[in-house]
C-alpha cells in the first residue's frame, strides 16, 4: 500500500512516497530516455480466439475446500478471492462455487426442464427453446446461506478474506421470467408454492413462494454476456435475486407447482436458521444486509504511516444498500463511505474511504444499511440472535486490526 | 427460432409451438417418471481453481483476422461474436482486440508510466503503486473507430454479425482518475492536450484533449473486476469513455502534457473521417450512435411463421440512448423496442421487441437515438456524409432481410 495524492501534493509529499511506496518516483528535470523494455521493441505473441488472465496473475483462483475428499470429493467449495478483486462483477472464471455432488456435465441436448403439478398442462423446454423466449438483465449477486461460516465461530480465524466470505459472487444474468413459463403452463391460481430441482446427483430442491417467482425470478441462460459455466448450471439455472444462494437451482430440470412448501432436506435438516431456543426458523430466504472491507485486509500489509484508501464490497437481498459506514477506531467514529454508483436492488456497491494513518495501532471496520432500515450488526449482537451453533447467514461486521508494523489481523469487536 | 408465449397462450397453440419450435413438449397427463441421465446418476467432476466455458460452447469464440499474416502477424484483429451473446457485458475471454504488434506480455514489476511534458514534476508509477490509489468504477463500451469496415462498403456482405460488426465490447473497468495523477504532477494550466502512448512494439500513441482526460478517463487496471487480460492492456490502460477504441491505450507508458496535439500517425493517416470533398476530419473523437438486431441475425434461421423476439444492442459515445426503434417492413413503420435497463452514459443497452412473422418475407432493422438528438443514419445517408473510401465511424442502419423459407441475408435499404 503507498500513499495517494488527492488533493494536491506538496513536491516533499511525493518524494517521501517514493520512500514510503516505493514506487512513485520523481523523475529528474534532466533525465534519461525512457528504457526500451524487450515488449516495446520486438512484436508481441499471437491473437487467440478465447482470452485467458495474464502469467503474473495466476495466484488470482478460487480456493477449493473438499471437506470429505476421500469418500465425497463432489461435496465442496470454490471461493471467490474478493480481497484480489476490484468493481463489482465476478469474472466468470472465478464465481464462487458451492456442489454437493461435483460438477455435471450437461449435455444441452438431451437437458430438459419441466414444469408440472398444479399446472393446467405440463411442459418441457430444452435450452435451444428458451433462447428464443422473452428474456431480462439483471445483474445481482449470489452468496451462499452458509457463507462466512468460519466469521460465525466463537474466535477469529487468520485467513483471507476470500477464504472466509468468498461464497459471494456478482454477474449479470440474462434469462426467461419464471412467470413467462408458469404462464404457459398454466399455473393454478390455488398453488403459492414451486418445488424447484437440480440435475446434477443430488437433485438438490427447494420451496420457492410462486409470488417471488413471478416478481422477479428467472431461468438464466446467460452469464455475463455468455452461456451459463458449467459450474453455474449450464445449461441453465435459477436466479432468486437477493434470496438464499441454493434457491438458484443449478442445472434446473424440474419445477412442479404445489399448494404448500415441499420441506426437502436442504431447507429442513440444512439452511434454516438455529434460534437461541433451539428452535430452527425455516426459510429465512432474504440474504441479509453486508458489507466486507476487501482492502486492506488479511495478508496485505500496510507499509507505514500515510494516507490510504480502504475499498470494500456491500449488499443486501431485502432493500439497496442507502449507506456505508466506516470506523478505523474500532467502532467508536464512523464515516459515511463514498459509493462507487448508485445503489441498486440485489446488485452489490463498492465503497471507498480515505483513511489517514498516524502509525498507531488502528481497528478498520465496515458498517452498511439498508432502504428497508436493517443495519448491519455487530458480532456480538449477531451471535446473541441467534444458537451458538448457527452457522447460517453471518452477516456481523468484519473487523481487522492493523498492527503498528503494517501486518493486518481478523479481529472480532 | 421457437414461438415465445406472453400473453397466455391455449393449449392450441402449446400444441403448434411443438411442431414449430421442436422443444416445447406438452407432457401427457400421465406421463412416465423423468428420464435419469448419466449427469443425475452419477457424481460430476472436480472443482476447477479458475473456470472455463461449457464444451459444448467451443464455438463460441473471437474471430480472429490477420490480413498481413505472412509478413507482419501482429497486425489483425480479433472480433467478438456478438450474435452468440445475450445482455451488454463482454466476458473477458471474448474483448474483442485490435493490436498492431501482436499482444505483448508485460511484466507488471518492470512496467512504469510516466507523466511528463508541461507538468511541474515528471512522475514515474508502477501497476501495484496505482493499485492503491483512489479508484473509479464503470461500465463502458469500447468501438474500434474501424468498426464495421465491412459495413461501409458498397455492398452488403454475408457474414454473420460479429464478423462485421464485432470490434464492439463492454466490460466494467476500474481505475485511477487520470484527474487524480495529473493534479500529483501538477499540470502546466497552460498544457490543453496530452500525448499517450502505449508499451507495445508499434508505441501506438494518440492525442488526448486535458478536458475530457480530466472529465472521466482514467488508467484501467481491472476488467470486470479481475486484473485487465494482457490483451486489453495488462498491467494498464487508459479508458475514454465514449471515445474512439484506439484512444483508449494499452500498455500504457507514457502521458505527455502538451499544448497543442501532436499529429501522431494514428490521428492522421489513420483514424481521421474522409469527408466527400477529399479533406480528412481529424480527432472525429465521439462514437456515434448505433444500433445492431443480434437476433435473429444472418446464419439464423427463423424456422417458420409465429410469434418472435427480436434482441438487440444500442450505444453511443455522445449521450445517453433515448430510444431504440425496429422496423419489421424495411423501414415504413417503426416500433418503440422495450429497453432491458435504464439507459446510462457510455454504457451499451439491449433492446427487445416481440416479432409477429406471417412467413413473407420481411427486413429487420434497428434504429438508435440519443440524448443530443443524434439519430442512426440509413446506409444511403451514411455513405453521403462522408468520402465513398471513408471507412471509419460506421453506424448505418443495419438491415437484415427474412426471406419466405427463414434464411436471413445482409441487405442494404
Amino acid at each position: 500500500m503507498s500513499t495517494p495524492s488527492r488533493p494536491s501534493l506538496t513536491r516533499r509529499t511525493v518524494l517521501r512516497q517514493a520512500v514510503v511506496g516505493g514506487a512513485v518516483l520523481a523523475v529528474p528535470a534532466q533525465a534519461a530516455p525512457l528504457e526500451v523494455p524487450r515488449w516495446t521493441s520486438e512484436p508481441g505473441g499471437p491473437f487467440q480466439s478465447y482470452g485467458q488472465p495474464s502469467q503474473w496473475e495466476a495466484s488470482v483462483s478460487r480456493s477449493v475446500a473438499l471437506p470429505y475428499a476421500d469418500i465425497a470429493p463432489g461435496i465442496g467449495t470454490a471461493n471467490t478471492p474478493l480481497e484480489r478483486l476490484e468493481g463489482t462483477i465476478t469474472p466468470n472464471g472465478l464465481h464462487f462455487i458451492r456442489a454437493h455432488a461435483g460438477i455435471p456435465q450437461v449435455d444441452p441436448a438431451l437437458h430438459r426442464l419441466v414444469i408440472h403439478g398444479m399446472v393446467r398442462q405440463p411442459l418441457s423446454f430444452d435450452a435451444a427453446t428458451l433462447l428464443n423466449y422473452p428474456m431480462v438483465t439483471r445483474t445481482c449477486f449470489i452468496e451462499c446461506a452458509g457463507n462466512s461460516y468460519q466469521h460465525s465461530l466463537s474466535q477469529p480465524r487468520q485467513m483471507e478474506l476470500g477464504d472466509v466470505h468468498g461464497l459471494f459472487s456478482t454477474a449479470q444474468w440474462t434469462g426467461v421470467p419464471l412467470s413467462v413459463l408458469l404462464d404457459e403452463a398454466g399455473i393454478d391460481p390455488r398453488s403459492n408454492w414451486l418445488l424447484v430441482e437440480g440435475a446434477d446427483a443430488v437433485a438438490l430442491s427447494r420451496s420457492l413462494p410462486v409470488w417471488k417467482a413471478v416478481q422477479d425470478s428467472f431461468v438464466a441462460l446467460y452469464q455475463n454476456g455468455e452461456r451459463l459455466r458449467p459450474e453455474q448450471g449450464y445449461p441453465m439455472r435459477l436466479i432468486v435475486p437477493g434470496w438464499q444462494g441454493n434457491l438458484h437451482i443449478k442445472w434446473l430440470r424440474r419445477i412442479k407447482a404445489t399448494d404448500t412448501p415441499t420441506h426437502t432436506r436442504d431447507e429442513t435438516s440444512r439452511y434454516s436458521l438455529l434460534m437461541p431456543d433451539g428452535k430452527a426458523q425455516e426459510f429465512p430466504f432474504a440474504i441479509p444486509v453486508k458489507s466486507l472491507i476487501t482492502r486492506p485486509s488479511y495478508g496485505q500489509v500496510v507499509p507505514g504511516p500515510g494516507q490510504y484508501w480502504i475499498s470494500g464490497l456491500a449488499w443486501s437481498g431485502g432493500a439497496p444498500i442507502t449507506r456505508v459506514e466506516v470506523s478505523s477506531d474500532g467502532g467508536i467514529t464512523w464515516r459515511v463511505a463514498q459509493l462507487d454508483d448508485v445503489p441498486k436492488e440485489y446488485s452489490p456497491v463498492r465503497f471507498r474511504v480515505s483513511w489517514a494513518w498516524n502509525g498507531n495501532p488502528a481497528t478498520l471496520m465496515s458498517r452498511a444499511v439498508d432502504a428497508s432500515g436493517a443495519i448491519q450488526p455487530s458480532h456480538k449482537e449477531w451471535k446473541k440472535t441467534f444458537h451458538p451453533t448457527n452457522r447460517f447467514h453471518c452477516n456481523a461486521i468484519q473487523s481487522w486490526s492493523v498492527d503498528s508494523d503494517g501486518t493486518i489481523e481478523n479481529v472480532f469487536v
